[in-house]
């Protein structure tokens, strides 16, 4: 069970409930529709009034002796469940689980607007109904808030930013020159809008050259903590919708990332980058300028791409190569420096 | 055109005043030298009233089908110009361009005194003439300000700080133990002059080594979004006049930084590191501690620092090598994963 | 000296009560034990008033010439003293130094209860005894703070947080579901307890996965500045009494951390991952999710962990293998790399 002092579920949910929610199928021996279920839970710690999920064989074992009361399986898995266990059988069982979690811990809501008396706003914003404005933020010149929106403490907006409808913005977030989308997360810490790093370099005193785009951030779109992304150069750098993007991730000036793009923690993307729609970085990645990394391609962890990367390819390494050459050149190397050395120089 | 909710551009510049200001030589046909340019612009988006830049060949097609008015080119690229274009010939494109659209988009500038009422300045503190303090501002025991220096929203400045003129410090930033130069940029949530990782290593619990030292920031140091420099253990930790620094950078305890180095985002320098003047770290480098990087060496992307790197290198890789033979490495590695692994051992 | 704009020094000790600070055995010829030390110093700066140590042997030569009134050194080492300096001889010179330091340097102390007038604190909240609660910082419902806690400026804590006591949290961090213990040092700018990076992938959108865990900090737990520390996604995210972590540290949900550990700045430790107690990962380290890096194991710097590593192990490269065999690779690399390519092919 989660912990009280941070967390309330919503109320309990039938396994009938449960099943529409998530397109699973309701099946096993005896198992009542209109059961109630309170909670979700891990494997190992659920109990007969909560559901739980087997995603990984790596947790088989944890599953067979799982008092959980139900459970989200594949239809392969479903043979071994313990008695008395409820199952909801779906391919997509971590699918089928997210969303029966968000039901019983949906997003925060609210009924009326709360502006904090430290707040400060200028005359010319505009501010949507129903927003919270919270304690010590600042909110500049022109600023638009859309409703049902979200600042959090000692958020600072500069001058002209716009913002969408049921948007959270995590406390001490800086945004300026940036236009964001509805339903968008910022966690804690991140900084968007400021100046890229776009200078001419010169022996008597680099030449720091204005940056005249913005940052457009599309609908659900979800940044993690202390992440940075750049205002563009002169063209905008834009974050698609649904793009989910962890923390402490950099983001140069006019970087284009396309829908649903994955980015894992502290990666970093050069200037004029483009990330097409469904890519996935893995930490750490590194990716050069002017580059474009292809449609759905999956990046290992810690590369460096220095070089296009084509529509659906797997690539790792620095400078990344595709996965299966990764891999062959690593045992190659391995194997190499395992012989004695003399070998090869007495042939 | 850039954004009017986010820029204004100041008073058109004659191509005259533009060949003065950029150091270019006006050249075409029929050229009037009193023709008004307005603004800049990309190559592919400029009008006849607006002056863009050629700096890389990539762009060449669309240099030659550019309705900019004018164009900053070298003497090679004029030849290829499009009619009725004015040029502005010069060796240094990028520089020319910068230089004239900091005249367009000049800093920010103001004429009077700006405290807001949310500000806490300690009763010791100096303020400099002409100085925004802006709103939850927190300025501690005996700060100096120098005159025209701007403190965004939820800045906080430590006791003893002092930082010259005109220099603005980003929301949400965090300075203490520091000592910052004039015409200096901080953008938001960088953190400078707090405890660095020094501690004695110890079974029975590590044992934190006070930090004796300051953070001493030159004039013209341009610092990104999030990056944490640590103050000296003992000695200082000093960062040169025109660096420029980018995002997520760290700055351990005791490094020293000469001046005008690039140091691009998510590096890494280790306590004690010293960076020579004009060196330029490329995104994700790390150095450890105790190494110097010599004048004007260039260290390529993701690259670990492991030893010394003499003036002038240019070195790449994990840990660094001069880049002709990390080059060769690859190659060489590449080539040997390719061969079928039994040609060798059955010689 | 160390700036008396930031720093002030304790009352002078005699060098007998150093002796027994630091444990070590005072010798020399002629010396005094009630002879008055005023404050530490680097072996080149130190004068006769001061004390200094020698922990490295690329500093003897700044020993033997060195002014210090007194020296922190090993038995092998004192035979080089100068004439005239006392000796305080220890296996452990600069543990002698740290707690000798911390002495001339304590941690800050205060005598009464502070609470800025700027500060917002619910009515729920629970502020212990003699605690500074900042200008702007904001506390939510529920929250419980300790004794003798400092709170910097712009600190946002967020509803049913707990903090111990003689914790310090450098301004403008983030604090959301999480229990802190005593002892602890947050530097400026760390966001802990936000929702950790989970999901469900979907091509129609990914599916956020409620995070229903917490962070735990153990006591003594030093945190550099921008780190980020995800809460669990179920379990907790865990880290152990002692840790050290450096600035610009990324720790995903439900890692656990043992105790003193040391975690250089830049790592990123993925979901799930296990540290156990008095492991070391320099800088740049990335860890992979589910991966547990046994006891007292060592990861150079920039190394990718994709696999367990055994208790005791000492591991670099990306992916990381045992010390030893990194460097033969390295050279077996340079070596084949700079034989003329053709003549294995010749033969």
């Amino acid at each position: 069970m989660s912990d009280p002092r941070f967390f309330k579920t919503a109320k309990p949910l039938s396994l009938q409930e449960i099943a529409t929610i998530s397109g699973a199928t309701l099946k096993g021996k005896n198992v009542d529709p209109e059961k109630q279920i309170t909670d979700v839970a891990p494997l190992n710690t659920a109990n007969s009034d909560q559901i739980s999920f087997l995603d990984n064989k790596k947790y088989n074992d944890m599953f067979v002796t799982s008092k959980a009361g139900a459970c989200f399986v594949t239809e392969e898995q479903a043979a071994n469940a313990p008695e008395g266990m409820a199952l909801l059988v779906t391919d997509k069982t971590y699918k089928a689980y997210a969303l029966t979690a968000q039901k019983f811990y949906p997003d925060p809501s609210w009924t009326k607007t709360f502006i904090a008396p430290s707040a400060y706003i200028h005359p010319t914003a505009e501010i949507g109904a129903n927003c919270i404005i919270d304690h010590n933020v600042y909110i500049g010149q022109h600023v638009k808030i859309g409703p049902n929106t979200w600042l959090k403490p000692n958020v600072v907006i500069g001058h002209g930013v716009e913002i969408g409808s049921h948007t959270i913005i995590g406390s001490n977030c800086s945004l300026s020159y940036c236009l964001i989308g509805s339903n968008v997360r910022l966690l804690p810490g991140v900084r968007i809008g400021q100046e890229g790093f776009g200078f001419a370099i010169d022996p008597a005193g680099h030449i720091p050259v204005p940056q005249l785009g913005r940052v457009i951030i599309g609908d659900k779109v979800w940044i993690g903590a202390n992440s940075t992304i750049d205002r563009g150069a002169g063209p905008d750098t834009i974050i698609g919708d649904g793009c989910m993007i962890d923390n402490l991730v950099q983001i140069g000036h006019n970087v284009k990332i396309g829908k649903f793009a994955v980015i894992v923690s502290q990666v970093g993307i050069s200037g004029s980058a483009e990330i097409e729609d469904y890519v996935v970085l893995a930490g750490q990645v590194g990716v050069a300028g002017h580059i474009t990394v292809g449609r759905g391609s999956r990046v290992g962890a810690k590369s460096g791409i220095m070089k296009d990367v084509p529509a659906g390819s797997e690539v790792m390494g620095a400078p990344a190569i595709p996965l299966k050459d990764y891999f062959r050149q690593i045992a190659t190397l391995a194997k190499l420096a395992k012989k004695p050395q003399t070998t090869t120089e007495q042939q």
